[in-house]
């Protein structure tokens, strides 16, 4: 059980509209449809993802980071310094 | 007939890609994955459509945009301008 | 004589208020301000510094880019090809 | 005291350091410098930024949010939840 458990059917259902997304992407290209109209598609879908990590991001301080916290053991820091990663990889990507 | 339309098989195959990534995605929210592996998942995702879009944009310079500008006509400059939108929607998502 | 070299007078405006901008944080810094305040403040730098970029690179398009492709010699290819490259390390900035 | 206070020399230097560059930005423009080569100096002054913001955010998380997270009140809650909108504010800019 993490943070986003509760919440695991509606990131599902969101992944899914993504899942959608791209297949409409594929098809765009196989209609050869205007390079300009696929980009502005690509840019929905990417934030859409974006949405979601930061989500599950915010979950995750509020659940798996907080509850390692509250503990008060070594895990704590190993936490804080994890979840500082993932958040550099979003703010690079 | 767009700059992209000669590599389009190229783009499918990496944009059925990207969707099993995403079909990966959902199938980690559903067996309850560690938040942050599902986080780096997401920036791979990100990453891989964003180069899908990189790739496009240049071939669209190099065609449409290139096109209208050799033409001569006055479509250079609305291209130009449309394309530079394009490219501040990708900067900022 | 670039296609941004009419308007450097307004670069150079918006450079200053960047750097007015950034020794502003130097002085939260020093007076201790709280840390959400100073990253509200380096992501409105960023994206000054990011719209300065965009306008750069539509005007770098419209004219060195343009007028590559107008010559119609073999350096309209390397030109798009090094704009889409700059293109690439803002998207991923 | 925040989290960041410890290494505020730290911060300050290298937020001089991005003043510094910001004022070569304004001379390149001033020379009018090709504009491809201001581009890859502003990725570089958004990338210094981003590091930057991603080191204050690392020590707000592991000093101000921890502290509000061990002292268990209702502050915890909001601490997250402010610290999860800076985040989207650097993901998004």
């Amino acid at each position: 059980m993490y943070g986003y458990s509760q919440d695991s059917a509606a990131y599902i259902r969101r992944l899914r509209r993504v899942e959608g997304q791209v297949r409409g992407l594929q098809r765009m290209v196989e209609e050869d449809k205007y390079c300009i109209d696929i980009l502005t598609q690509i840019s929905a879908v990417t934030s859409a993802l974006e949405s979601v990590a930061l989500g599950l991001l915010e979950q995750h301080l509020g659940h798996c980071v907080a509850g390692a916290i509250a503990e008060g053991g070594d895990t704590a820091a190993a936490k804080i310094k994890e979840a500082s990663e993932a958040i550099a990889r979003l703010v690079r990507s």
